[in-house]
């Protein structure tokens, strides 16, 4: 039998776009004779859905094109989509999450998905019901066992957060052949731990795996693709290609083994935050880019990505120096564009600060220049981007890092701006390793950039480290802390001096409420701000 | 027995808080001859609790006040409790929501939540293993049914959601008392749904119940407390009052019913969005509010509750007129806060907005004013309030109502900034109502401010009927789709205009980018922007 995966790049909601994708990998792989096609987890309305999925008239749209495609593949092969559908049980959820058999016209099989993470970024319990029966279906000669993305991630039960395991469940059915449709989002290190849960899987049962994933970006979620082929022995025949859509077909009595991917951890997270900028503007049906430009590595780097992303004329580089700017701030950023041959514009702020100041200082009773003056030059920044963005149809990148979203190094409503952050989930130090790979061939992002100390030139001879400690002291102890959520005693047991990692934790604790305003951070890591970290703003934790 | 109900207002992660708290909270039981005191749920660490449950340390933390407070209440009485505790086995969750019975000095009892609720605001899910066994405890000659808020929610296992009915599984144990510790966030018509619910259960188990509510607000989600008491009968004895803490103390022998409250759906919004501003406020160590003052019924509507919260001198309301501005703009205003007896400044903004124009207008390319420049004159006015407030230490409250919020009428980073949103769940047809509640003794709110065509001001001659139906047509369409989360045909098939509905719907969903970026929006409604409505900022559905 031939077996074709078809790894493609959803739109949430847009139900017609999908139905045409599904139409195109459909004729993909019926001209390449497979006699089944697999597409991806809730392929018919794009993963993740969220709270659509309260709306019963969307389950119903997307199941009324599980019908059209259904219809579409008819005379061609056998089609496996994923949507959402209806529990007809009156207790529980109303939901499940389903995998459809489509054959000669008809639904001839539904798999609903068991596993349903509700942890970091996932919400599926919020929605789904659990399937709670299992079973196998025999199509052209073959007995499948058809799962859903979490599914075969509880493999042996070794998975403390389940107690079922549907593999386990169908095996004694004696299926030839196991499917796994996928959301599975990109982390740098989520590929790997793919492979290695396809092949325990595939060893495990003695079975060869099919495995469909989503690929592109969903706001900040990045999936990577890297759809997979495991031959019954746990060799891996094919890892389908990162961060683009394709349609590959495999015949299942020949299964020739290939190598993986390449997985350079700073090449993947450059790829997915090039991709991740691509699909946000793409999906909301803009083309241009605007970036505040400091001269800092930060903005330099969102300016290269921006470009790999949407090409040199749709980046819009504004260099908007004060009194307190270096003289390299600008000499650099003129490099930087240069190197990229892409447009910038310099607007001084002094004049409108001037002005603010002029008018605020009867109210300010002779006060002395402090923070406030500091987030009055970013916010004037901000909002020369911003009209710029709603005169020209430009959206503005957020240039902060993950350290400075950590602890609240940023002025909101002034450089925390921006309709997505392209390096939100990037600590400081990985920053620098993103630009290597920027520069891998020749000097995009000029060295000066990657070697001055970092500061946001807001005050006379300003450094981060004035404020904070030196990144790569910082970024180990954030890491601790977010990723890894170790509390205060784990973070203390690995000989951190006591006195630093309070201070840290309380500046992390006490930005919830800038954090709650930033815009949609691109997630690189298994844990990023945004929908997959949740802690109340008035809170007193670590305090 | 004599059993104490504690209405208390923790701190979320302030053990030691709440430890005193709770402290105080038996003290006052004591020295009324309880025999048992009552707290709410996760009352060692408040609630919402959120991703703080993602630490281990957290977890270590609360159970160890827990301890605290069996040793305090040691020679004093019996008490009850709430905190996340360890589930011992190697699958499923990692935690527990606990009650815990402390009696002289030591847990006699625990018992786990069992009905885990993952929707709206709620993600107990996500943390939270449900409990699979149920048992009583015999204390003071009477045998208790110990639940824990959502798990008297399932009575005759009506509710779709669950698959148990925990007072079912109990009442084979012939218990004589049931308790229940809640956390149940205000919404302006749930303490009637609370009431009905604690009397159902009553009436089905033959036995009284004593329930325990949280009172306070976290963040944005508020709860009135309303703790109960109800007669085997049915019949309610006591209704604990809103939004104070406090503790009262029943004799189960004699209990003597009481009229409920007061329910007047207004006035129960008007007072949640005082204690919300209230608490968030007092938690956050902070004292004094700042409006941006425009002449409208929002802001207007914002001033009187924040005065009402803070007291009249701890609430500056600023002026800023442009050249758009009317004069009743101002004359309102100053009458406003005249009644108020609240400070005030003005600071017009045409000085910097030319400036502005100024530097701009060689970047715009001679292109017309437009809602560029509209939006300009609101981030100006934001500028003047975030500086106001970061040279001085004001929060900026938020006066963007529910209809604004929704249909994206507003400016991110202008008019949308703010600490905390006052208005946010009230819809534009609500803040009236809301104003007649303030105003009920004598004028507060002047009339005019009630009466006159909402405006911007941003261009001449603008009203918001301009570019949105008028609010009497589109908030019952909002309705529809937020809190009743109707689809584009359910609404329709109610009898509204197609093409009228289907452009409020993409409204709102074109919107959800500037959602993300707002801040928290005090919750009185079932369904609120904020956390308990969770869509994606890419995604087409009804586009």
């Amino acid at each position: 039998m031939k077996i074709a995966l078809a790894q493609i790049n959803p739109f949430i909601g847009d139900f017609e776009g999908n139905f045409l994708k599904i139409c195109e990998g459909i004729d993909k792989a019926f001209a390449l004779s497979a006699d089944l096609v697999v597409f991806p987890e809730l392929s018919v309305c794009g993963y993740p859905t969220r709270d659509f999925l309260d709306y019963k008239h969307f389950t119903k749209a997307s199941l009324a094109i599980v019908d059209r495609v259904a219809a579409y593949g008819k005379d061609k092969l056998a089609v496996i989509v994923g949507s959402p559908s209806f529990n007809p049980a009156k207790e529980g959820k109303d939901l499940y999450n389903t995998a459809f058999l489509l054959y000669q016209g008809k639904i001839i099989h539904t798999s609903h998905k068991a596993l349903l993470p509700t942890y970091d970024i996932f919400d599926e319990y919020r929605y789904f019901e659990p399937a709670h029966e299992f079973s196998t279906i025999d199509f052209n000669g073959k007995r499948l066992a058809i799962t859903v993305c979490e599914d075969i991630w509880n493999i042996g039960n070794e998975n403390p957060l389940y107690k079922v395991c549907p593999m386990d469940e169908l095996i004694g059915q004696q299926p030839d052949i196991m499917i796994n449709l996928s959301a599975s989002p990109f982390s740098y290190n989520h590929a790997a731990e793919r492979i290695d849960i396809a092949k325990a899987n595939a060893k495990r049962y003695g079975l060869p795996l099919f495995y469909a994933n989503q690929v592109g970006a969903q706001t900040e979620v990045i999936f990577d693709g890297g759809s997979l082929v495991v031959a019954a022995n746990g060799d891996l025949i094919r890892e389908m290609p990162y961060f683009e859509e394709g349609v590959e077909v495999f015949d299942t009595d020949h299964l020739m083994p290939q190598k993986e991917q390449p997985k350079e951890k700073y090449q993947l997270m450059h790829d997915a935050l090039v991709i991740g900028i691509k699909d946000y503007f793409r999906k909301l049906g803009f083309t241009k880019a605007i970036v505040g430009l400091s001269g800092g590595v930060d903005s330099a780097l969102t300016v290269a990505l921006a470009v790999a992303a949407l090409g040199k004329g749709n980046v819009l580089s504004v260099l908007m120096p004060s009194q307190y700017s270096s003289e390299h701030s600008v000499s650099d950023s003129l490099e930087l564009v240069k190197n990229l041959g892409s447009p910038y514009k310099i607007i001084p702020i002094k004049e409108v600060f001037d002005q603010y100041d002029k008018i605020l200082q009867p109210h300010f009773e002779g006060l002395p220049f402090n923070v406030t003056e500091e987030n009055l030059q970013a916010r004037i920044r901000a909002n020369y981007l911003m009209a710029l963005s709603n005169k020209f149809g430009y959206i503005l990148l957020n240039t902060t890092n993950k350290s400075e979203a950590a602890v609240g190094y940023g002025t909101i409503y002034g450089d925390l701006c921006g309709g997505i952050g392209v390096l939100g989930d990037v600590y400081k130090t990985q920053v620098y390793e993103v630009c290597k790979i920027v520069n891998k061939d020749k000097e995009i992002i000029p060295h000066h950039v990657t070697v001055k100390p970092p500061s946001a030139e807001l005050r006379p001879g300003q450094k981060d480290s004035d404020s904070l400690p030196e990144y790569p002291i910082l970024d180990p102890i954030l890491y601790e802390y977010i990723e890894n959520q170790q509390g205060l005693d784990e973070i203390l047991a690995k000989g951190y001096d006591e006195a630093l990692v309070k201070r840290v934790l309380k500046l992390v604790n006490r930005a919830e409420y800038k954090r709650y305003q930033t815009p949609p951070m691109l997630r690189v890591s298994h844990k990023a701000f945004g929908m997959g970290r949740r802690l109340p703003i008035v809170g007193k934790y670590l305090e």
